[in-house]
Parts: structure tokens; sequence; C-alpha cells
């Protein structure tokens, strides 16, 4: 299958293009290196060396035998993603591209703005190119499980039937976002689902839980060229990630508030298989939009730390205290949390479920790049707080 | 109070600025003049003569005695909105300052992001700025009642009491709007609903029906320079307003497909009273977020039709037949309708009940600019499609 991936220099897209190639699909994409401007902005980087895209693309070659056809572009510009289309002919488009943290859009309006302008018109355009380019491929879009908020209710994938006031209609079901950054997720999800309604263009929005890992199979193990970036800064870093980079450096594990935040989790290797097994079985219909909630299991905050924290110390040694700080953010501390994930599972998607190895394989990498958190340890305390001031996070008395 | 109205040039925000005056509010606004821009490049004018500015501004003083505080700029413009914020310390907020059409949204993928960029942006430069400046003022906010779409169910007023798999909750009612426009509205109500939660800023989402007529009797009715403006173009007029310019010139009023559609309609002088009761009883507690829709009547499209024209011949001798064309939107042409609009009712609201006055108020007023319909007639006939092509309806077969 020929597969567009927008995104395809960042944590998800440079894995997914390897992923994909090895299950012999075609593969472009593109990329503006935003992320990596992000991160600096942040003052932090990758834990693992990131190459540039011309050395990426070589080692791509020398592993895989192929070119990755890629384009350097934004996709706020519509001629570059319709003349992509028209060049390509994609069969499946998978959306990666957009900017990916809910504490970067809280930092000030410019970062809220930019976050709905670089989200919002990057779908939009990916939408109406696919009208008028190639109107029957599947989009695949990375939303986020955030989308649906924490509502006091079982939730569905998407859609829901209920009855209300003695009459039924399946609808879909509410999102009550918690950040600008979730809101661009839940905007653009909408916008899917209408442009699917009224153009018959076919997608697959993917509810997405939070990703952790350093590396899939599919890379080898031995071209680091080919590694994908880790981030551990507040805004780019996902939290078994960041609690993984901490360990390692032997700083606390930092849990925001009471730790009783629940929230799907899924290796990187997992959301791979999930990925491909969306692209791999489109919906049948033009017009089809439908939603996958994409996680492998549902872990507590606290308890995902002192998962990560027994690992570290027990195979690698390591201090990894765990410490209750200030949450920085607006959130629900303790609250029901119990999302359907029947989707993917039908697809044939079959989870790992060991959490403690796939942290085990995490902290064995980050041991042999510590030197480049060490670097950067400042930036393991949060200080963008939802209420608009910059300051850092103190521990709980 | 002191009130700021932002989109203070256009067809409510000129009639509210004076409705308030009369009632002793004190009044600044915004405008960035893009209406008039707007319905330009749809090759239309407004039916009433629009005196620019600085001689509607005099008008103002001559008739209240007082200044209308008004700046030229642009809602994106953050700065602008602080610094306005900051000299005139709003008690009120009353955003009408969004690009208010439906096929105008829908022209290209250009239309599209500007819809969003323009939209979303106002708000939330808005929302960041009430937060920094006067989190205690209470935000108004123009939405639609098309961001609900036509779902088979009772519509609430913003959210409703579900029971889901056997628990319960209170949750933001689902959105399905029809448009890119309409979308705009939806991702306004989710992020001005967040702003609410996480900042405790107040705010009135107002779910407009759609609005008719030329003239508020707070205009006096002598010079026109205070009438507001009314257009009758495919994207700028509404269809009460369309119907009644359609008939004045002589021209079929054209009912979109079989005209079934239900919607909830009000007159202009009911939107400054419900704008007004909205206003004057702000929600009482920081961080209270409430939605009220806002209509006086459900009506269906041909019946609006024939109402009109029964108008146009009875009263005016007008030929006034009704044609039924293609529909060029993508809507449900037969469908269930019944919105709730309870919350305007309690804080006092006394609907006129007048169709047909109302309607012929408005001929009357027509009939004395008929010549500036008619140098633009072409403009009645639609051609914007919702899927993406430009070209003007023809009658049904």
């Amino acid at each position: 299958m020929r597969v567009w991936i927008a995104g395809v220099d960042g944590y998800l897209g440079w894995a997914l293009a390897q992923y994909l190639t090895v299950r012999g699909h075609e593969v472009a994409g593109a990329d503006n290196y935003k992320r990596r401007d992000w991160v600096a902005e942040m003052g932090s980087q990758s834990a693992t060396p990131i190459a540039r895209m011309t050395d990426r693309l070589q080692a791509f070659r020398d592993r895989f035998g192929r070119n990755l056809q890629f384009v350097r572009g934004d996709l706020t510009d519509y001629e570059l993603i319709e003349n992509s289309f028209r060049a390509f002919k994609p069969e499946a488009i998978v959306h990666l591209g957009e900017m990916p943290s809910a504490p970067f859009s809280m930092i000030d309006v410019r970062h809220a703005v930019f976050s709905h302008t670089n989200n919002l018109i990057g779908t939009l355009n990916i939408l109406h190119a696919m009208r008028d380019v190639c109107p029957g491929a599947h989009l695949v879009k990375l939303g986020t499980m955030g989308e649906y908020g924490t509502p006091n209710l079982d939730i569905p994938e998407g859609f829901f039937e209920i009855e209300y006031r003695g009459r039924k209609d399946r609808l879909p079901f509410p999102r009550q976002a918690g950040s600008w950054y979730h809101q661009t997720k839940v905007h653009d999800s909408a916008n899917i689902q209408m442009a699917c309604r009224i153009w018959g263009l076919r997608s697959t929005d993917v509810m997405q839980g939070v990703v952790f890992g350093t590396r899939i199979d599919e890379m080898g193990g031995e071209d680091d060229r080919l590694l994908t970036r880790f981030d551990f800064d507040q805004c780019f870093g996902t939290v078994i990630n960041r609690f993984c980079a901490m360990a390692v450096v032997g700083k606390p594990l930092l849990v925001y508030g009471k730790g009783g935040q629940r929230r799907g989790f899924l290796p990187l290797r997992d959301s791979m298989q999930c990925l491909g097994l969306a692209i791999e079985n489109p919906p049948a219909d033009r017009g089809q939009y439908r939603v996958f909630n994409q996680f492998q299991e549902v872990y507590g905050l606290t308890d995902l730390a002192e998962r990560v924290a027994r690992v570290a110390r027990e195979k690698f040694g390591l201090a990894a205290e765990i410490r209750s700080v200030e949450n920085p953010r607006s959130e629900m501390e303790e609250h029901y949390y119990n999302p359907d994930h029947k989707h993917l599972a039908d697809l044939g998607y079959r989870p790992t479920h060991d959490l403690d190895g796939d942290v085990a394989i995490v902290l064995a990498d980050l041991m042999k790049f510590r030197a480049r958190i060490e670097a950067r340890e400042h930036v393991l305390v949060p200080d963008i707080r939802w209420d608009g001031r910059r300051e850092k996070v103190r521990e709980r008395s």
C-alpha cells in the first residue's frame, strides 16, 4: 500500500516509516522539523541522538534497500500537500504531524494560538487535498484519549447510542478536553467527521493513549541513526518516558498532585502494531468515519511511578525515589476511568502486556545516553502551569 | 454597565450598541470592517446604505448625546484587545466579531482556513485578555443553534444529564455542525467552556437562531445612518431576509431542497432583548459557563417562504412566487427538531410572536431601498455548494 506520513521526522512517524517498510508498504512522508525546534525552545534535546534528515534517509536506504520519499515542508502550506498527493497517489494518509504537547499549548496566548493554527490548518488542508486529489484514500489521524477528558461514565469508541426523554439516537460521545492542545484534537475530530459525511472521505480517528518506549524491533538496534527521538522535557516527554529519564540520572520521579490520575498507556511497539492494523484494514465504505481507542491498559500515575521505580532499583540499582509535587495542570486527580478499547482487538491487536519488560528496555537504552539527559536535567522539573504562571513546581506539603 | 462589543460595525453589533446605550449602559466597541469586505467579495452590498464609521459615530452622538468608544482593529491582534480592555475596564464583553457565514466558509480551502483562524484566534485572544486584565468580567459569546445540528433527540441548552451503562453524568450535549463556519462556533464553545473551568472566567454562550429584520425601535427611524446593515447575498443574508429581498425585487423565493429543514428564528428586536437580558443578568459565580438557546419559534423553510410570500402579496401586491431549487448544502431536509429555550424565558424574555408584522416592516424598509437590491440581484441565486463546486443552483425537477 502507498502510505503518506505527515510528521515522518517525529517520535511516531520515524518509527512508523520503518515499521511499514518492513511490512512491504511504500512510504512517503513530509515534515517541517518543527518538533526539533520546539524541544530546543524548551531548552532540551532528545535523549537519543537524532541525525539530520539526510543521514536518516541514508540509514533508511542502508537498512531497507529502498528510499523513503521525503518532502520537507509545512502542512499549513496547502500546495505542498496537494502536489505531494498528486505525485505519490497515496492510498493511506497517516497524520502524525501536529503539535503534540498540552503544556506547550498552555504557555501563553501565542502558544495557544499557534497550537490551534498549526494543528487545525494542517488537518483542514489534508482534508481538502484528499477531496480534490485522492477522495478514496483513507486518513488515519492521530487524536488522543485526552479528547474525552474524565467523565463519570464509561467511554465508548467515539460514538454512543443514547436515550434521552424517550427518544434514541447515535451521537458523538461528548468531549471534555483539558488543555488547548487537547482541544485542537477535539476540533480536528469534529472537522474530520464532517468531511467524511459531506465529502464521502473515509477516516480512522485514533484516540491514542500515552505512548512510551525508545525503539521497535524493526529498527534493528545496530544503527543509532534509525533510533527514534526520545524527549524528556515537561512538554514533549510523555510520562513514563519522563519517569525513566528521571530514574536514569538519579533524580526523583515527580508525580503531579495526588497521582490518582488514570490514563491508558501503550508501548511504542504496540502503537505501531495498532496503526498498522488501522492502515491495513481501512473502512469498507466511502464516507465512513470510525474511532479507535488505542491503548493497552489503564494505569494510575502513582502506580506507574512505582513500577518504573521498582524496575529501576531492581534491575539497574538506581535510587528512583518518588516525590509528589504540585500539579501544574488543572485536572481531576481522582476519578472514574473506564474506556472501551475493542475495535483494535477485533482487528487482531495483541497487546504485549509486559510493562516491566518494556520499561527495562527503555532504561537500558537511556543508560547509554545518560550524559545527554544529565546535560539537560534542569528540564525535568516542570514550570508551565495551567493558570498562566511560569514557576517550577514545589514538593507537596 | 461597561460593555465592550466585538464586531460593533456588524448587523447585530451596530444595533446592540444603540440598544444598550438607550438602556443606560456605557458602550465601547471594536471592528475591522471585514464584514464590508466579505460582502463586497460576494459582489453584493447591504440593502440599507451603510455610512462609513466616522459618520455612524457622529449620528450616534447626534441621537444619544454620548460617544461610542470605538477602536478600529482586528481580534486576531492580541495587543489590541488587551490594551482596549485595560483602558475601558469592561464588565461585560459581547463577542459578535466573527465570520458568520456557512457558505462563505465552504467556498474553498482558503475560506475554510480563514474561517477557523479568524474565529478561533479572536476568541482565544479575548479569553486570554480576560484572564489577564478583567477575570471577573462576563463574556457573552455569539454561537449558533447550528452547533447542535439536527439530532433525533430534544436539544437541551448546552448540557444534559444522561445515564449510560448504569452510570450518570452531566455532559455537554454532542455537537454535529454542518459547515466549517458552524464548526468554528462548536470549537469556540469548547474553548470557552474550558477557559471558564480552568481560569474561573464566566460566560454565556448564546446558541442563536436565525435573525431577521431591518431595525429596532431604539434606532428612531429618522436617521438612515443609524440603520444596521441588511445583507441579501447567499453568504451574509439570513434566510428570511433573503426571502424578503427576493420578494421586493419581484424574484421567486428560492427554497433549498425539500424545504422541510426546521430552524429557530427570531427578529432583530428579540435578539437585542435577549442579549440585553444575558448582559444584565450575568452568571453569579466565577467559573460558570452557561448556554442559552436564543430563538422565538421554530419554523420549517417552506412554511416561512409561504408566510413571507403571503405578506408580500397581500400587503405589498408583490408576485412572490415560491420555487424549489437544488440544495447547495449538505443537510437533512426532513428531520425531528425540538430544542429547549427556557433559560431566556426564565430571565424575562417576552417574544413578540408577530412574524407577519415583523416581515411587513422588513418589506416596507426594503421597498425604500429596492434599487440597491436590484443593482445586485445576480447575488440572489446561490452557487456555493458543499461539495466544492461553484455552480448556480437549478430548479428541482
